[in-house]
């Protein structure tokens, strides 16, 4: 079976501006090892996502430590990656504790692709004042990240509150009908602010992504002349 | 099948305080009738709920004329009833106009049962300055129903901000995931806000018979020497 | 019951930019009728959405006359809006013809907000060459909406074509597991293509919204000396 | 990321009339600790809930010794809490032994906030005459918290038999359609028995803090003059 | 498309004991009458369940006339059969007047097959002491058909006090997460009572089915020398 | 909005070897006329599926009577089409009367299309001797479709006896679990029987192309020299 | 919490004619072990189901000692029981060999209560040869009890071909669609052959109980006179 | 228990083409161990499927030598099979690496039954280029497996590009709301691309098994004279 392989979407940066990330997920260590030899092949760098450290402690010495690794995020980076700027465009917001693992991925991802963002954890709802005491913060941003769990108010009174493109990240901390994240995702949908735009459960990644798009677009309107 | 019939359960008042309500939905014209007329023939007054306008027009137009019917929220009472108080104790909250009926159908209710409340409506979280400008209204009472539907994150907020004894009622306006009710629901329960208690969708009825118990506790308290 | 009323949220316009739209499905014609006095004795404009022909119709003469409906799309319009820009920032794709409803929400949301939109109709990905044959059309804006029912892989596809922040709106045509729009829905969460945000099913005034929420953050980069 | 960190609500005491407490699931020990420390440091008391063993044996010696542990309940205690009080006011039934670790933490959560619960187990109603035997202890109460799995047919019929507020915590407990406490929820949710409020499924905290708003209503009642 | 009709299953009065019923749901006009058709011509009597006013109205005059039609159960009977023995071995619980039209499917099917039943009605368990006052007339019965919607904590007490083969019938009364029957289902699958079996939502026919089987089975062993 | 308007896929002949179906639920009038109006210009022929009695009335009336209407399988045919061979190659067997509505759709796309095939009714497994006694008639046909609501039971006994491809259509028939066909879907997809493929609910018409896909490689390589 | 301690139904006995079996799942050693205490005090046996061997490694020696344990079905038999009868009343039919830890569960149940049974393995319907070869073995029999997982067609193809009472126990094996049991369960419930009914899932100790109901309304009548 | 055993379906063969295959989760060492035991006293061949690992490791180790094993499919090979023909005529497209487990599942089934097949990899819509790119390898086979996990728009976007009989393989990767491979499987049955048929989610033994059928059609009119 030796053409079962990976056909990596090289023409990624040129088609959306952002290469292609690893999703590590169900992945063995040779098809691990097959996506490295080829970026190292190609001198790419990488974005590992959803790398567990039992995956990464499988590699080969000198593929694991090429990497850089955060285990609260479970995200790897390997090679050079651009340097986030000075001001942050992007609001990370975080309802709780429990979030932050989810909230890392996307800032992770952020930093492999040069964006720096601000970020405000642990003011869910149950005590609002917490939210309102930052909220001008957050509202001259033209992108906010709102990460929730549970009830996933959070995201709904954020969008409330501010101008700027507001994604919701539904997180599957909880338990009871909270577990795996479905009551969160559903309230962010069916979300009365309006506007909100909402990606699957825990998809840190995506989040980023969704934000990275939006302040592509500023860049170009930016660099008119 | 002559004796396919109602068993009414005349003990509760005795031993839960209030008497039994008659849920009309599913019901035929010659159940409601028989029902009718034992509480006519016992001299007994009556709480309808669920009666749509078509079951109403079906009725012998002697029993349709006894009814005081409201039908926003689809409710009839039959015969004498308690005078509600002159200082609420029980606060209701909802979150949008939609909610309107459910909330009218557990106002009914505490007015069957002689309990005035104090309403504030369309306070929903997506323009949430216009519940903490009145949040000093609710802060005093010890008992609250608070209803909402789509992302329902208004009984969260609520629980959050006041003391008493919050009870969120899911209601079943939306659609795509919020249609039914259940985000909803699932969002009220998975609320992070402490002690926050739940009915089914669209249950004014039980939150108010809920609210009942409660303030009738306080009752027993209060007439203690 | 005289306070059962409705609290608009007038600084919505200040805190976000756009003000609030009137939702109206569940609504009784007393309580369009209180939003529509309110709105003509402040002379605010007001966006309809999910009116119904019979909700139309029941309404006095003069607010029915004083409304430009659209009954593909279930909107109304009443008293002035901004008149939509030369060139439009935004995309619409669609599936196929049973999305026409829901894109035509967003299209009158977008006019009434003063947004032109370029709409590209009924190139679902069984025959794929007709999004190919258009994507250039699509590759320069910087928002797509994207709305699909059954499988909704459009969405997925359109999000690794083009560099734009894409908005999928799932619809809730379709039969069997298709009904509701939920498996829509789930294929737009759980796309490949990373970035691809989501709002609820047959949302297309959220979708609106969110590219407004976007091109409002370009015009403050544009206006920046 | 040195500002991933929690922040603690801890206005909360004085909003709602008792401390946060801290949901350990899903938190790493550095979180764990941060949170401790900065109790340690305010000289603040803490619940913990969700506290696996696991997590308790990461915690750096000095930590752990400070908790009083409950391996029923999975919750920790560390400083010191109010004295229950003698005559208890809050009555606790449970439909089996498989919902003890549910019951022990709200009795816990109760401990901790200084009230006293009469505790009844394994009264289920498949041999109904143990419910039936001992309800004359549990009618005078004025707060009912009533724990079962599987079908969850105890909170209905002791709400149909007591008077006071009456909380069903449905437990996870069963396998097949009773796995996950879903079953369970939905039949309290559904319950004939007026009045049965209901909290998110295994939550004993939730279910002890609706009882503590419940009594401190009655404490206010009874403290006035 | 001759051929798209019907085959009866003449079998299975041998195979089974009794012969087969016609479901009329979902069935248009000519298909019933060619049913009606076969059965006249072999001179069989037929039992027509889900019956609807509107089908029945629409067949031919003859054959209208000739159906015994029972508006509450939607069951037809076509042709002589068999008289119910005196003594009923079968019990008929149901929980609320709501339950009646399923129960009465189960009546009418017994009575076609020539079985009586004992009905008790509306004895849910909100207050349990209109179950107890009759559990006697039950308990000595071989066969108990237990009926219930909403929580269907009936089933589970009956089948907790009575030694004969208790089959449960959701009944899909109810609204909220009560709407369809599916809480009412599960909560009977998940009965804490040893051995209550479960049929499809309101499935009267089905559990008349069931009950038959098991008197047949006594009829056997009664016959024995 | 003048180009919201349809693309339809004229090339599909040339790649899938049969041209596209008009489905027309959730259409309007204008868009099918629209639709009809081009094929009539391209002389084209056209099948058309979901076409509801009421929508077939408000058609122009030279299109309406240009369609060739059957109302069981609410499918519409205009112009001319292919004449179904002698001897059918597909074989369709249905559990119930009430699958014929979806087996007809099934059947009058073939027939469009140019393929015969082989009816065989009403032989569900509640009397499996009817199957049985019949299977040698399928038992040589390359392709057999097998159409069945409720329990679904029947394709995966045709399935266990016959070599050829199978295909499951689950049909919404039903009630309770059954309702809306999930319980059939789910028995066919979890099929002991190898090799059984499965189509969406009610998906006559998908199940019909999957047996023109096969049929037509049949052909190929019976054209080979 | 002295009395969080368990309430043995006692008088099961008298009221059902068989005693309490103790489901060990979800219970801690020193609950099993109290358990266990009462019941070597009282000298009663006892019926041990889904004892885990960690559960049954846990418990003191000579407690372990006590217990007949069988790691099939996970159930273990402490002290004297029954001796089954010579002739089977029950037969065991199941679909396939992942479906006999659960049919052991329902085997050592009847074997506990003295009722012997006659069991056929793996005659699933995907080769219906294997059950049509031995269905007469079945047909006298006045109980089965059917086991399968997956699509669980079994059952309906058995209550279609014997007279006697058909109990379904869906079982949980299966991956996609079918894991968990749901699908199975659902195709029983749904099934087209009349009378058949159900129990949870993998639910063997409820099949064995509801059978011994049926033979003991047996032994009834053949005890008369 | 000496006849809880395994009933095999030896005529399998001879009534669908090819042998039963033998699916080794949930089964315990013991029963496998008497499979193997039976063919290799008959001299058959085995396909084993999920066979773990764990499984494998705990067979004898004569029979554990005599399998043939893949642990990326989980698959075991015992005995002699048919050499795959040179020409394959069947295709395989995976939509990305982590669908190569449950892809190679088909392969060593088609293989063991003689067939080669065609394999593209990774080739997911997130970038569409990769399949039009190679899109014309696949057009001239007859049968095309399609595997995707999360969005599973792959296999729609095939089916409306190839004539082939294509056969859609959801695979359960993915979170949130993919996980377990519904939203996979809802998309592929919601398919717009006309005759795409499905099997349950990850099974690639049934899809090759539906594949086969097919090929063995053509095999028959081929080998006409």
């Amino acid at each position: 079976m030796t053409d079962r392989d990976h056909t990596p979407d090289l023409r990624r940066q040129t088609r959306l501006g952002f290469d292609e990330a690893v999703f590590c997920a169900h992945k063995r260590t040779e098809q691990l090892v097959r996506i490295m030899d080829h970026a190292h092949r190609d001198q790419r760098s990488l974005l590992l996502t959803r790398l567990s450290p039992d995956q990464l402690a499988a590699l080969p010495d000198s593929y694991r430590d090429s990497i850089d690794y955060d285990s609260l995020s479970r995200t790897g980076i390997c090679g050079a990656h651009q340097m986030p700027g000075a001001t942050p465009r992007i609001a990370l917001v975080s309802a709780g504790t429990s979030d932050s693992a989810v909230a890392a991925e996307a800032v992770r991802t952020l930093q492999y692709y040069g964006e720096a963002c601000h970020e405000i954890h642990d003011v869910g709802v149950a005590g609002i004042w917490r939210l309102l005491d930052r909220i001008e913060e957050i509202q001259p941003l033209p992108v906010v990240l709102a990460f929730a769990g549970m009830d996933a108010a959070l995201p709904s009174v954020v969008a409330g509150l501010v101008p700027g493109v507001v994604i919701a990240v539904p997180v599957s901390t909880g338990y009871g009908v909270a577990a795996g994240g479905h009551a969160a995702l559903n309230a962010t949908l069916a979300s009365c602010a309006p506007g909100l735009v909402v990606v699957n459960i825990d998809n840190g990644y995506g989040a980023a992504c969704a934000a990275l798009r939006t302040v592509k677009a500023l860049d170009k309107v930016g660099a008119k002349p």
